[in-house]
């Protein structure tokens, strides 16, 4: 059960509060967001709002059959936008593209990306300044100087800065130099991350782990959300099935189902849904006919010589076409609704 | 290696030539389709195909690095189109809808199905009358005894039949009254079933085995041809994943990997796909966005009646307007192009 | 629900007695067995036994909770011995250990393998002469010539024989040369296969689908038992995961819950579970530890130079220690017990 | 390729050295443990370690085929022990037995725990202070007081404490007060926290990811160990497959493999690994005659009251028959080999 409680609500209002929903409840979370306040409670059988909806102090009540309860699409049917610099946003109402490379690797390479992304009118720039990798061995991403470089550059061509974030120490070392916060699928159940990031006011994208069901990644939202960070992105990202000759099984049907069960904008990644740079494109109409709010992928100037995921980057050519389709893609989406 | 051989070939020059392949190949397989005749080689190890192409009888030589052959595309880029009767057939060239129920249940669901797919111009109609059921309680299907039925009232309405073969004795006892035979995704890995259905000369469409790779199909695919049978169609139905919020996983892409490996039409299947009716529609137009040469879909007059897979099919409501859709989208890939 | 009828009861009674079901059951199906005759019932809502247990012709009545019913525990509680011919038994109260090569390959082969059983003082051998293979051109085994062979061998040397029955036209044609029947993982839903297998008065050992869960499993062996076959084993070979270091992951979980769940004899395949000769032993004993009735593996006389599994074949000496160190892992278990 | 170095190298040498390398390789890192002093070089093409073997400071060198290196046992065939305080010690020469509840709740519950370990002779308790869920809503432990109550206790009784440690910032928060760290299976690739357990001087025991595969497992103790820690345990706990009957599935298969390709300890967890209380039992003993090292399983004074996992731990009666018939099958595994 979810109360929207009033702007100005006093403490001993609250207090009040709470203890009159003591009856009717097992717990009660306070969560205060950028938007707005709220209690969310676990309820004890069932609860008769009309005891409760009158309750001074409370704006609105919703009964949430969902374990999840702030991301549940059943309180909250018209989604808010969220606000990025300049007056960019992210919105259900607007296709999204996020492109970039894997790893940041050098100025070249940032230089290049921004401009074809200045040319194509892409807003969101991915790329990777810590990468998490299977072996110590790997190459692990230039860290905070490669950040900063890559943050001047993009701030003073207008794009904006999407960049995975692997520990509760960074959430603050980039702030200052990003836009929004990528959990990675390898860190969708790092709760302690998840707690951290709902206490910064910079949206966050959570990526689906990478055996991690449906389910799991709505709660790990309701981590960052009943934190105080209502600006959330969900994004599927493929699984880990028995096919191997893709790199991961990209579960389209996660998409609708995310969109029914939430509120929050849902992303789709083709680059790691299929990891095959020939097959990046219809995954990724796919995606969008499936009801996707944007696109991530993946593009490199070189992807022979890329660092990381060059097998799975798209070449300029390949992108701006790409960009081109997904446009009509989503254009006929919206006629067709 | 796969020889096209002349048609007018004799005997002896056949085995000639079989006898002077000895030297490059383990083994030999001789396949007489509807279409042409072939022989099938594994090479041990580099074979000069100049000092093949020559021989008397051959008309053209393709290696073919991948294990299966006869499916693969290196050898045959321009896919044959798939004939049924009164002229209607199956291609890469235009969009190809099989919708129906579950299960045949009576006449007068028959009567109301087929006066839909009538009115909304789809020519294949799919539909068990044996039906694979995990239990032995549950219903099985009506048999022969209703594919009778059903033929009857489809051929007067100049509509095609696809419908699942379970064994072999059914392949022969099915044929009078069917277009299509279907091998099921629990049949997939039906060697002699596979066998059976090379020797007919009616079209075949194979699902994707519950939990079969990708591989695994088009080998499924190569039985049936190298049995004799060129009219092969391959169905993406979903993969057994951890996932549980949907029946299946739909794995998207399976579809463009399938039209990259080989030069058989591809089906997508959204219903087994997902599982749930109101997202069958986004799934099936992913599908088609990812490459699909054709939908098969079920629907019901009455799906909260239905005697199975009730939860996934779709109202006549439902049907005609996703059907609608469905053809923007393949318009809308064409043009993408 | 289960009534176990009475030997002698006459038609008249047995109507009788379905009609008086009528009211509580939503279906009834009669199955008469080598050794029992049954009613199972598919009851709507409760029902108070009372009202049944009197009735005429009912020997007893047992409520089973769970959708396979006459293959459940819940109902019997003492499992049957399977008897083979010469007084050889399959049974719960001693280990049963199944040995032989992937394939049945030729005369010294089966020699060979016949002489290392009888030394080792193992009854019963495995060996394919149908084998299931993903590509048409592999081997595919020697067919009924090369299981009479092994069956004339196997018969003078008192050994006895089981073997992978792939199609329902099988079942008949190998009656007289084997004395289980083997169900293999790619037919496990072959439900035709199943209620044929139903109809013959040998045993039957059904192995776990590729992909199956333990309830389709247990429901696999429903349909031979409600055909008419009490004489059933199950086996746990192995499913698919995304693991693939090892060819299968044995599912040492299904031995301790299909012993909960079901009164069957449960076999473990720790060849097919992992799939390499070094590590069958440790798998083997795990198995045994976990409740299995019994183990059934591959040997060769010589692995290297096997048709089919020779990576997952013991040699002999392997295949002695072996057996010696199961036997010691059943004494301790039966301790422990 | 791994270099040991003798210990009193200095560094004019070990430049040397490395620079003596650089023909031979592509990387190389130092590393420095509480054992001893490496390179570990990844080589380009073939190396002639004649070449390499009598450089100034090279005790000894091992070329690894392997992607891991360190912890690969193609180096190091003798394992040596992990020593615990007071003597104890983690080896495979012994039984290794952890036991204890899933989360600490109350002093009581601590009390009740260490009295039964130490009446069974059980020397290290297991126990969750901070908790990962996958709700916000549930008990997420009671963190670090409720780790200094457990110290107190466990170390007036002897007792040794391994616990989840699911952030950097708790690594050296908890160093005084446990014995051994355990990283979690939603832990298992979260490098930043395996590169913090590098720099420490305690032991670690890595769960295998939910979803992860076995060499995942070894490159995640690869990072520990190249960070300076070679004090390892592996754990096999269950992955994530489609059976949903029990909770994980246990890969007993992992257990031989890992102890062929590692020269680390492993444990089983049985408890996690099948998730139902009765049947921990068959599965820990399978998990013993595989080749673990060691068991560790979920306890609890009053399951049934437990606050997390209560549906997996035993009963003291159960534990205390469990401990005493693992011995036996220990014992018995030492006399089959």
């Amino acid at each position: 059960m979810i109360l929207q409680l009033e702007k100005n609500i006093n403490n001993i209002q609250k207090e009040d509060l709470i203890s009159s929903l003591g009856k009717f409840t097992k717990s009660v979370s306070e969560v205060q967001t950028q938007k707005g306040f709220y209690l969310v409670a676990l309820e004890k059988g069932d609860v008769d709002i009309r005891e409760i909806g009158h309750l001074s102090g409370v704006k609105d009540v919703h009964v949430v059959s969902d374990n999840y309860q702030l991301v549940s699409k059943k309180w909250k049917v018209n989604p808010a936008e969220i606000k990025l610099r300049d007056g960019d946003i992210i919105s259900q109402n607007h296709f999204n593209i996020m492109a970039g490379p894997c790893s940041i690797e050098n100025e070249e390479q940032v230089d290049a990306v921004i401009a074809h992304l200045v040319e194509n009118n892409v807003k969101i720039m991915r790329g990777g300044v810590y990468k998490p990798r299977s072996s110590p061995y790997s190459f692990r991403g230039l860290g905070m100087e490669g950040l900063k470089m890559w943050h001047d550059k993009a701030k003073a061509a207008g794009i904006k800065i999407i960049t995975e974030v692997m520990q509760v120490s960074q959430v603050e070392e980039m702030y200052d130099f990003i836009d929004i916060y990528q959990v990675g699928a390898r860190n969708t159940q790092n709760f302690n991350l998840l707690d951290e990031l709902g206490k910064v006011d910079k949206p966050v994208m959570i990526k689906r782990g990478v055996s991690g069901t449906i389910e799991e990644l709505l709660y790990s939202a309701e981590y960052v959300f009943s934190g105080g960070n209502e600006d959330l992105i969900l994004c599927e990202r493929g699984i880990r099935t028995f096919e191997n000759m893709t790199r991961n099984t990209l579960d389209i049907n996660a998409i609708p189902v995310l969109k029914d069960r939430s509120h929050l904008p849902v992303v789709v990644d083709p680059s790691h849904g299929i990891g095959i740079r020939k097959h990046v494109e219809p995954i990724a109409l796919a995606g969008i006919m499936a009801g996707a709010d944007g696109v991530i992928f993946e593009l490199h100037p070189n992807p022979e010589k890329a660092m990381s995921d060059g097998q799975q980057s798209l070449y300029f050519e390949e992108s701006a076409a790409m960009i081109n389709k997904m446009k009509k893609a989503y254009e006929l989406r919206g006629e067709l609704n």
